[in-house]
């Protein structure tokens, strides 16, 4: 018996999905499941195929309440660059919770990752950083780097921007962009330590291997958001800074362990507090989020495949509100 | 920059690719890959969603020398048939393995599942089963009792059939199925013990969790195929029947650990041999199969992200030479 399947290109995301407030409530409501411990989260399945320099991942969750569950393919291939094609690509597909039919497919070439993984960051900055935020930092010049400050001031309409990277004129392009993008003054800064000492907000976004973030930068009445860590080897964040920080949250606790920050405190012997509360549960209220505006956070992001159901299925439900997209009987 | 993604539909692939020698061939090329150690296949991504008692599986691996990969999802729910849908179904999507490029989209619904599900069948009878089988039997009346006595059939072109299923109706509806497609006599048994003693080969495709297959039926000369567990909890034949064979091969031994007759051995304390031999390792002459007509032989297969990967290759392979399929830009 056909039925029919639901096709939407990348080209079709980006005139339905943007990165708003509607994108950042829909990525707080599975953290908020999440945090309820309701969510079936399996570990990532991640594959190498070394003789390409590439990888690949897949992440799904099962949110109660959700129509459907996505799983989320994304290939990464490192040397693409040279054959003129993106590292990052991949799709997501929408299966029906109740059936398991296939939706479906999001042809998206890793955009609703980018969309969701900022809108993270924003719910992060929303229950963690301070009320007011006069000046936000950037580590990183690439697309997060970009999206994440869009996301972050959604959250807290800061008025002014840094950005730091290793390649200078990388980094004054990307300040550029932002200053753009948000009407805001934007400058492109030589040294990091400036970024963290002049901002309350501060994301970090590079695949760095080795920590650029000092722990005796941080400062009263800073929030650090981490997602550049996803994979076991990379470390952005000093690890002795973890445990100084009065307050340190996981989007996933098994996941930071093996991909995020809090694996390098842990092999460094630098954390030994209990574990961490998740940002769902700081979303539900159930554990602790800031408590005053002197108070120092970090949260480790890695992305997990809640918000990928979460992005795909308001994809679904856009795209069928605005009449875009294709249908193929299968 | 769009791409092009080819698309096929189940309908396409059912006109496309087939259970014949050339599948065998294609499936076997697999076993021989993994036989020798070079295929990554990272662990199956299994979630299950209790509210809708339904599960979803993702296999994947690279096979070096193929041009793609396959991610296959599995998604499996058993309240389905209530609905009038198919408890099985999902989709395969073969990627590139130099640039993690999207090729192809396979809306199969699970039919290349049960083509290479029911191939792997036939490498085992081609390796291990004697070289004259007369009487083949199966345990089980659904899709794949019906493919894998196809499937055997390619391998050793018996004269007879039987089957045994705990439904009589639908087992005698299952053997005139077989006869027709194979034209031989195929004869609905009522005694699983006698179908075992009149056969050389027998392949098992039950979702039993309790062995229907007894220890003291094995007799010389005899080739079973268990296929039917691929999941915890599942088990066909009595554990104690493992150990008493003169060969016991995996699929996978990690695999058949978790998921297949390996795993309820292990379990009963009856598994005390060295790790067993694999299936493609026998492929390819690194590890002994079947020595004389005599002997007895046990192969647990529980279906391998390999076997995947390569019908989807061969799929869209076999689909552009006869130019089915339709092409999406994305």
């Amino acid at each position: 018996m056909p039925r029919d399947i639901f096709i939407l290109t990348e080209a079709e995301l980006r005139k339905t999905v943007g990165l708003d407030v509607q994108a950042v409530d829909v990525v707080e409501k599975a953290f908020a499941a999440l945090g309820t411990g309701k969510v079936v989260m399996p570990p990532i399945l991640s594959m190498a195929i070394p003789d390409a320099h590439g990888e690949v991942d897949v992440k799904t969750a099962y949110i109660p309440g959700f129509e459907g569950f996505a799983i989320k393919v994304s290939p990464g291939f490192f040397d693409n660059p040279k054959l003129g094609l993106p590292s990052l690509n991949g799709l997501m597909i929408l299966f029906s919770a109740r059936t398991g039919l296939v939706e479906a497919l999001l042809l998206d070439n890793g955009y609703l990752t980018d969309i969701r993984t900022a809108a993270a960051g924003a719910v992060a900055a929303r229950h963690l950083a301070p009320q007011k935020v006069e000046t936000a930092g950037v580590f990183g010049t690439g697309v997060q780097a970009r999206l994440q400050m869009e996301a972050a001031h959604l959250a807290r309409p800061f008025r002014k921007a840094l950005v730091w990277g290793r390649d200078r004129a990388k980094a004054q392009v990307c300040a550029r962009d932002i200053a753009e993008r948000l009407g805001i003054d934007v400058v492109a800064e030589t040294d990091p330590e400036k970024v963290v000492a002049e901002s309350q907000l501060v994301v970090t976004t590079t695949p760095a291997e080795e920590p650029i973030f000092k722990a005796d930068w941080l400062h009263p009445g800073l929030h650090i958001t981490a997602m550049g860590s996803d994979q076991e080897g990379k470390n952005e964040i000093d690890p002795a800074a973890l445990a100084k920080a009065d307050i340190f949250a996981c989007d996933r606790v098994s996941q930071c362990e093996k991909l995020g920050e809090l694996r390098s405190a842990i092999a460094a012997g630098l954390w030994n507090r209990q574990a961490p509360p998740e940002l769902g549960e700081i979303v539900n209220g159930v554990k602790k989020g800031r408590e005053s505006d002197d108070q120092v956070s970090i949260c480790d992001l890695t992305g997990t495949g809640a918000q990928d159901t979460a992005i795909a299925t308001y994809a679904l439900e856009m795209a069928r509100r605005v009449g875009t997209g294709s249908v193929i009987q299968s």
